[in-house]
């Protein structure tokens, strides 16, 4: 289990703090105030890696969230990043927009607005695959036709991206912008392939399962990548209405 | 009635096309894909309006849509903006963006990385205030005091903001991106005034209240703004599940 900490150093896998634990001081370094199996914060982690930035994780339980997030993140979500003490920026767009602009090492947005504006698109118009996600994991009874053609439809999108453009990754030879705020979902959708609603058919999205091959031996992908059962235990807490166990990937690493 | 029309002399109020309706052909003009009442068409309006940037406006029938639509704007929703024929950018935030980058004249996103992040992170913070709208309209006994809860959030965020910031517009003295994005709900909520869900109480939003009396003010705003009566008139067609007129701007306007 190497992969999961990179030349960095980085811990992903810091306790996930609660109620009641202290704030850890802020010692100079970006911080991402995080959930290790959060899509949106993913987004965030997945930038810093790509572009090869030195930050430590700030792992936050969500359920029973510690008096001073709010101070953090006005609305108390994930992700977050600090920094400089006590100043802040949350929502994953835009951490991600942020850090490219200032972090300029491997740009993940295109330089050009209009094919900037596509890749922007191409994140936007992923909505309902996030949105079958989610229904899926937490109220599943509910899902419908509709929900599960606005996710094709936007499958179908993204492939035909793929397609149009005709590299490896979205944004080219290696992934950028559009490619990474997207991959968080069909990491986790993987989990779900026995569900018909959500299995992507080898004879219609062929292109779209290479990518998907592709986007997985990409180290920033790779080195923060959960294991598929533990990716599928963690959700089955949603679907049985339990506490999710923030700390499963922890006591597994131990195990070893 | 004449502060509809601008000394650019754009027509906003075109009739809204429909299935059977033809393409207008493309004259080389910037063209947006709109609907008079849709608060997101709305954001790019303002934008364009703000930069004083020449344009059309193709109105759309959301409910009966033209077959050609697809082709403008993949998921067949505005507002989309055709840049060269059929080179066209949609969702309203990327439209904006896209707008604010190629033209130069008045920015409005601040140039300041962090600045403009906590600019985005406003409009991000606004989703409730949004989805209240958007609930109120169309499934009302739906409406339940964490929706409320979320709003009054969002507004409390934003007031907190105006303070700090000590300007009169979010972005200084006259609006920008913040102000410009989060504007339609301010002025479709003003509409709403007797439910008390919705309605901004004075002891508590007085500087909220001010700075929606100041954004009335502001030409990009005034020049496209739908009488109140008007407005309430379209929602009401929401609320009782019939099909909204989108000729009753037009129809007034041809009474006078």
């Amino acid at each position: 289990m190497s992969a999961i900490k990179d030349s960095r150093n980085i811990n992903f896998n810091t306790k996930h703090l609660r109620k009641g634990d202290p704030l850890p001081p802020f010692n100079g370094k970006l911080r991402v105030y995080n959930m290790r199996y959060c899509p949106y914060a993913q987004r965030t982690i997945l930038a810093l890696n790509a572009k090869q930035i030195d930050y430590e994780v700030v792992n936050i339980d969500l359920i029973d969230k510690p008096e001073w997030l709010t101070t953090k993140s006005a609305f108390a979500k994930v992700p977050a990043i600090e920094i400089a003490e006590d100043v802040t920026i949350y929502e994953s767009l835009v951490t991600v927009e942020y850090l490219d602009e200032v972090y300029p090492k491997r740009p993940l947005l295109p330089q050009d607005p209009l094919k900037k504006a596509l890749d922007k698109i191409i994140v936007e118009a992923s909505a309902p695959i996030q949105s079958l996600f989610i229904k899926i994991l937490k109220f599943s009874d509910t899902v419908n036709e509709e929900h599960v053609a606005a996710y094709h439809k936007a499958l179908d999108f993204i492939q035909e991206q793929l397609k149009n453009r005709g590299t490896v990754f979205l944004d080219g030879s290696e992934p950028g912008y559009a490619d990474y705020m997207i991959w968080p979902w069909f990491e986790r959708l993987r989990a779900f392939a026995h569900d018909e609603r959500v299995r992507l058919e080898p004879s219609k999205y062929s292109l779209l399962l290479e990518y998907i091959d592709n986007m997985l031996k990409d180290s920033a992908v790779s080195q923060y990548l959960i294991p598929l059962e533990i990716l599928a235990k963690f959700h089955e807490a949603y679907t049985k209405k339990e506490r999710p166990n923030y700390e499963l990937l922890n006591e597994c690493l131990k195990s070893f």
